[in-house]
């Protein structure tokens, strides 16, 4: 219940920015981000090289959010935040996993993670042809992974 | 050790594209890769449409590829396939949650997970400024997550 157990200094996270490869995706690259405790997939977003650095030097996850076009810290407005655990970096360099331990709900809709649409049960709630945005009340599913 | 556990039809399988969100990466949508039995994270990657469809009808997890820019079916040189037993979607309809069974190992580089890297221990191995393509080669640290 403490703070974040990985937490940099400014030149070691910078560091770890030099072996990340945003290039593919124009400055992104891809954040996965699992429950530290029971190793349930929570999210998955995006970090620049700033979010990235924010991350490690604080120990709580920061994100780049595409739809506002700004950098955020989880949990700022919800305090849903999440205490950075552990680190890795993918074989090519261009994915992250983080471990956190995840106060409240990691999910804005409530749920503990933010996979909790399960297919092919999913198809039975469908309510029509309207497509993925039905989603965001379609939470009957809920139990999470 | 049977097949997959999740195998839809074409037409279910349609149903689920439908309410996926592809839109926000031109086409593409991030797939997490969860081991079904362990829970470790194995890979993150991306499916286009066609991906998405071919994984749900066979069972067997396929990617698009944006170095090779093609469809391509994990294990289909290596023998490393992975068979689905679980598929989940989330809240917002833009990310993939799949856990399979790993037929072999994962990584191209022989690992179990492709994320093997862990930070801060991978700055000790740090040979250089080079930047991410030591991370290629830099995998004594190998026991994976």
């Amino acid at each position: 219940m403490g703070g974040p157990k990985l937490k940099l200094s400014l030149e070691e996270a910078s560091r770890v920015a030099e072996r990340v490869d945003f290039s593919k995706m124009g400055g992104l690259v891809p954040v996965v981000v699992q429950d530290a405790a029971t190793g349930s997939v929570l999210m998955q977003a995006f970090m620049d090289r700033e979010a990235l650095i924010k991350t490690l030097t604080t120990g709580y996850m920061h994100y780049w959010s595409r739809s506002r076009r700004r950098l955020w810290m989880k949990g700022e407005s919800s305090g849903s935040t999440q205490a950075v655990e552990e680190a890795w970096l993918d074989c090519d360099g261009d994915a992250l996993l983080f471990k956190v331990v995840q106060r409240g709900q990691c999910c804005h809709e409530g749920f503990y993670t933010c996979f909790h649409n399960e297919v092919p049960s999913l198809l039975a709630s469908a309510q029509g042809p309207s497509g993925a945005k039905d989603l965001r009340h379609g939470g009957s599913l809920g139990q999470g992974p």
